[in-house]
């Protein structure tokens, strides 16, 4: 039997949080339906910040609310704090992500918060999760490269992580934000990690801003992470910019990983649905760089 | 100091090769000048075979004719047969490329031989090309898998790889020639052919139909290969089917390897030129995907 390795979309909530078209939260719950048809079974379904700083997340509670209820499935969402956390507990959300920081300046300007304060926050909110019984994501931002502060130091991020896994987070997501990574940075990075924590408590989530991410994918699965962040279509990418900042394409990432020998339980079929629904909805998916072979064997096989 | 790697690029012939737009012998020297001036030092000019089959290479000689005559370059061309070797050899080439065929169908489709009569047709031409002091390049294609017989088993490349080593070709270069594999596929077979043989004698060419180009790449510069292809702007990719079945871009491999510590001894904002008039003379060379950040960056550092 291959090896399973989980593939988390992360479309419906980094894929549309900075879109110009903003979905509606029944339109959210179309594309989320899409994924479970595919078989997706973790989903990043929303953000629970204040609708007037990202209009594209407002109505989170009803997407949660409107989520198909299928027992298997992982719905994570994002939150920026102790009252993001209440407001989606109480909408019904298990399984919650923080954001921590390689940079100072970036927590500044992503969370107004001190990097030591997002950490702080952090804590305080698995202490309470551990009560509640809620799963928690410490998702470590700009762990590669900071755009206001440049390179970041591996020692420090190792530094989050080991605190985070003390803490017992249920999982520490690694993220290069910025896309900027480079697979010898990636492996050397989660070579690192895994040989510090169990593999499975760890994950990665890469963006495609320089052509890198599916590398950095495979480099990192060759570290022994068997979780990885994706986004249907390639969905994120800069409407004024194609291809610019989107997080890697979910159909490249299952393709690849499939190829090589792994079970993601995806159906790639579905997937490409998924994927065309995206693009109708937003106007900005324009699908991962193997799609048009993909439609093409498919269409072959059937 | 950083370790130095080889990119050759193909985009003048492999590139040019299946275009709907035909460009002079003056546009492609054109092409392979700005190409000399980003910095590449290997480059493949064009192809000795006949213009009623690819029209696209008609005017080889005109084009080896008139390349920028620096003593450190290194121009190869196709050549299908002796008779390609004689016409190449007479308009001034001194390094060839001869095809091999991991599948027996790949060989009859694409040179009317079988397999057994392009191994013989090309240990005739490194005898005579010995004799005239001509590097050759045995170029094993489909060497993963063939359109129209599947997979290519690893052994078969291998037996290859050690006849044409043994009969003292300078180089084999093991050709993805339908974007096909996979990178563990790559780092496995990459392995045990440096395992066989000098790394410096192997090269590899990579397509990106299946979104995995530049994570092959990776995979397989953590072999130890040291030379690869690729082509300027993505050139090759069929007009018809954006992204889907050209040579992995010039410029995405040169970035990755430079970030990687690599040097390439190539200047990007020169290959970003190159790319531009690529698209300028064909309409079909989209740029790799890192292109978007490249510019900004090159903006912004100016």
């Amino acid at each position: 039997m291959s090896e399973r390795i989980i593939v988390n979309d992360v479309g419906p909530r980094d894929g549309l949080q900075n879109q110009s078209r903003i979905l509606s939260p029944e339109e959210r719950i179309r594309l989320v339906e899409a994924l479970v048809t595919a078989g997706l079974r973790h989903i990043e379904v929303g953000s629970f910040v204040s609708p007037k700083a990202v209009p594209a997340m407002a109505g989170a509670d009803r997407v949660v609310a409107g989520l198909p209820d299928l027992e298997n499935m992982t719905y994570t969402v994002l939150i920026p704090n102790m009252k993001g956390y209440e407001l989606a507990t109480a909408a019904g959300a298990r399984s919650v992500s923080m954001v921590l920081y390689g940079s100072e300046t970036m927590a500044q300007k992503n969370a107004n918060m001190s990097k030591q304060q997002a950490e702080d926050v952090t804590a305080d909110i698995l202490a309470r999760a551990k009560q509640d019984d809620i799963r928690v994501i410490a998702t470590i931002a700009v762990a590669f490269e900071c755009p206001f502060e440049g390179p970041v130091a591996p020692a420090e991020v190792r530094r989050i992580a080991d605190k985070f896994m003390q803490l017992g987070s249920d999982e520490v997501a690694i993220a290069d934000t910025i896309g900027a990574a480079n697979p010898r940075q990636a492996r050397e990075m989660m070579d690192m990690l895994v040989s510090d924590h169990d593999a499975n408590r760890l994950s990665c989530h890469f963006h495609d801003t320089r052509a890198m991410g599916v590398a950095n994918v495979f480099a990192a699965a060759e570290s022994g992470i068997r979780k990885f962040d994706a986004s249907i279509g390639g969905l994120g990418g800069c409407p004024f910019a194609p291809g610019a900042s989107g997080n890697v394409a979910t159909e490249d990432v299952v393709m690849m990983l499939e190829q090589m020998g792994f079970d993601t339980g995806i159906d790639m079929a579905g997937l490409l649905q998924a994927a065309d629904l995206a693009n109708e909805l937003t106007g900005t998916a324009p699908g991962g760089r193997a799609t048009t072979w993909l439609k093409r064997n498919i269409e072959q096989a059937s």
